[in-house]
């Protein structure tokens, strides 16, 4: 009957893609930088370490002066200068001469080593030096980490503590990244509650309240949430409130495909609706619409289709208002019994992985919370596909590989 | 000389293992609860659904009032009510009649099945059935998801949005967490400076600072960071300012082995020193003490050491303080170049994979923070290994597998 009116997964998947994605820079401190996106070049502002500096405590020295030197024939060099870190010597190095030296000062003038503290023997300013060292030995050149001027990470990095620390190495304190979008929810249905006191007869708590909000958070995204009963109206007056303060929005219910439905009737009124009913099982009741240029991504009611739906549809683009593009990681597993699929559906089977094997759970139903949380990935089954014999190869995506 | 001194790695972390972990507890609201740790066990407190209730948009029936049924021999019944999304019917079906329902609407008594829409034609009060149901089809059945007083989630999970659903579908608002700890960091260092304006001879900037500021985020808790010159009266006055607000500190410089260096004293005095040393490359120079039983970290100055050494010996002890216990994940991969390694050091070589295969990185001291930047992995060497040949299988582990 309405089935042959449900979209191919690939199609909606190419006009959502097709939609611009708006993006917005802003500028944090270094130290808020972990697990943003740089959205701009970092071009180092110094030489990193900007002077020769010893790489160990011990002794600058002449590498010639020490030539030959042992335990049992040790050299004799005199003590002209001691300096701590942070500290300079004014002194030029003539042979025969040394000066104590802590990790990272900069190596004095005419040295070209650094002999380590436990192959030394000091007696006043006597150095006894035990060991034969090479040029450069123990020495950490200028520019070795980065010269002034490099490139030291692009535009898009998300940015690991290693990442924060060669920004601010490299003599930035304040860097361009890409704004974290604020995500409108928007929950509808006139049988949700917020809190278990407030059930009776026909209500029950609306649990995707907090879902979607956990799932925006795992996008790295700020959620805006709200709760509208489905009167046209009011589910109207929240989206135009939203389009003003969010990036996105994402509604859940009131996309039922065979009739006109509230949420969908609301953004075909105020936009355009793009994308109604979805071939995907579950998550059927897809809706995708624009309004003033901003996404609207219409979710189903029912937890489990509004959280594959989310995974599905939801999630990459709000990655990509961030910059971060991933390929989905899908990994191969033998699963433990057959499954049957539909024609025509592309599935995402609700699953739990054990080593290379895969149980596709028992539980079903779209209203089922308990088949996402006993279960850590989807097997996926596409749409030209009727079905998993046991002990065939299937492809998996793993929950854990979805966050940021 | 001192190399006899450095403490197997192994030996370590069975020291720092062995430290009694404190955890804390805190409760939140059910909102604030994505990538919590749950630190009590759910219990569910109604019965999810709390009733019958329609999968669909449709006509609650007598399943036997249609059988038989079908496009070219409909039956009729008489429509006897309507209940919209959180509404109910007080009607008791009786044979030939039906109730228009929404979907999670409670199936009225005397129905046993749904029809969708899709199957019927309405006429005023009469509806034309197309199909021939079977008793409970479109029925989701009481308590299909979990009854009142079964055991949702178990104390130690971490909550990813599904798990924040089903808590509150439960009926629960607020939940017990384990707490964030509270890490003070303490960089030292005489040769440190905040910003490129302060730079001026032997000065370079306290990356340090960054870093381990975003390391702690990266561990799921919150950093509190100062810095302290290399005046042991300085060091000591700071640990004991934090031992009043933190959980654990950490420190980074000032822990020379050869010799004593400010911040191991300093610990020395105020409580016991465990470990001075270790047989590790990069980062030997680490040390773990005690002070009125909180655990200090004392790591290296240098940016890369003070980065493995996290990686090594803090991260999991801080994951451990929030209930978060992981086994290291390392992967298998070949090795492209061959890769000499010292005899009793247990040695993490940065590198970068590439498919199957792994690229050591040629850029190496313990200053140069470019090679965990370009790198995405260390490999690992045990200290009884001498070096790993070209195209020999080794232990990889993947930086983005130690995030949370």
């Amino acid at each position: 009957m309405f089935l042959s009116s449900l979209m191919p997964l690939e199609k909606v998947l190419n006009i959502i893609n097709n939609v611009e994605v708006i993006k917005s820079r802003e500028e944090v401190s270094i130290g808020d930088g972990y697990n943003r996106v740089l959205a701009e070049d970092v071009e180092s502002l110094l030489n990193s370490p900007a002077f020769d500096n010893s790489a160990m405590d011990g002794y600058a020295v002449r590498a010639e002066d020490t030539f030959g030197s042992s335990q049992i024939n040790p050299s004799h060099l005199k003590i002209v200068d001691r300096i701590g870190a942070g500290e300079v010597s004014n002194i030029t190095l003539k042979s025969g001469e040394s000066v104590k030296i802590a990790t990272g000062a900069p190596i004095p003038e005419g040295a070209n080593a650094v002999v380590m503290e436990e192959y030394t023997i000091e007696n006043g300013n006597d150095l006894e030096v035990e060991y034969s060292l090479t040029p450069f030995e123990n020495v950490s050149p200028k520019a070795e980490d980065f010269k002034k001027g490099a490139l030291i990470l692009k535009s898009g990095k998300l940015l690991r503590p290693q990442d924060v620390g060669i920004i601010s190495s490299s003599g930035h304190h304040k860097i361009k990244v890409f704004k974290k979008p604020i995500i409108g929810v928007i929950t509808t249905g006139n049988e949700l509650v917020m809190s278990i006191s407030e059930i009776k007869e026909a209500k029950i708590i609306n649990s995707n309240y907090y879902t979607l909000k956990a799932l925006v958070e795992s996008a790295a995204a700020i959620p805006n949430v709200a709760h509208c009963n489905d009167e046209a109206e009011n589910v109207s007056k929240q989206i135009e409130e939203f389009l003003k303060s969010c990036d996105a929005i994402i509604t859940t219910g009131g996309t039922a495909i065979s009739k006109g439905d509230v949420v969908v009737d609301v953004v075909g009124e105020l936009g355009h609706v793009l994308v109604h009913g979805v071939a995907i099982k579950p998550g059927k009741p897809f809706g995708f619409g624009k309004i003033n240029n901003k996404p609207i991504f219409m979710l189903s009611g029912y937890p489990v289709a509004s959280m594959v739906q989310f995974d599905v549809f939801v999630r990459d683009f709000i990655l990509k208002m961030q910059d971060i593009y991933r390929e989905p990681q899908i990994v191969k597993k033998i699963v433990s019994r057959k499954i049957p699929s539909t024609l025509g559906r592309t599935e995402y089977i609700r699953a739990k992985t054990d080593g290379d094997m895969i149980h596709p759970l028992k539980i079903k139903g779209s209203g089922v919370i308990r088949s996402m949380v006993e279960s850590d990935s989807y097997i996926l089954i596409d749409e030209n596909n009727e079905g998993i014999k046991k002990g065939e190869e299937c492809d998996v995506m793993l929950y854990d590989s979805l966050k940021v």
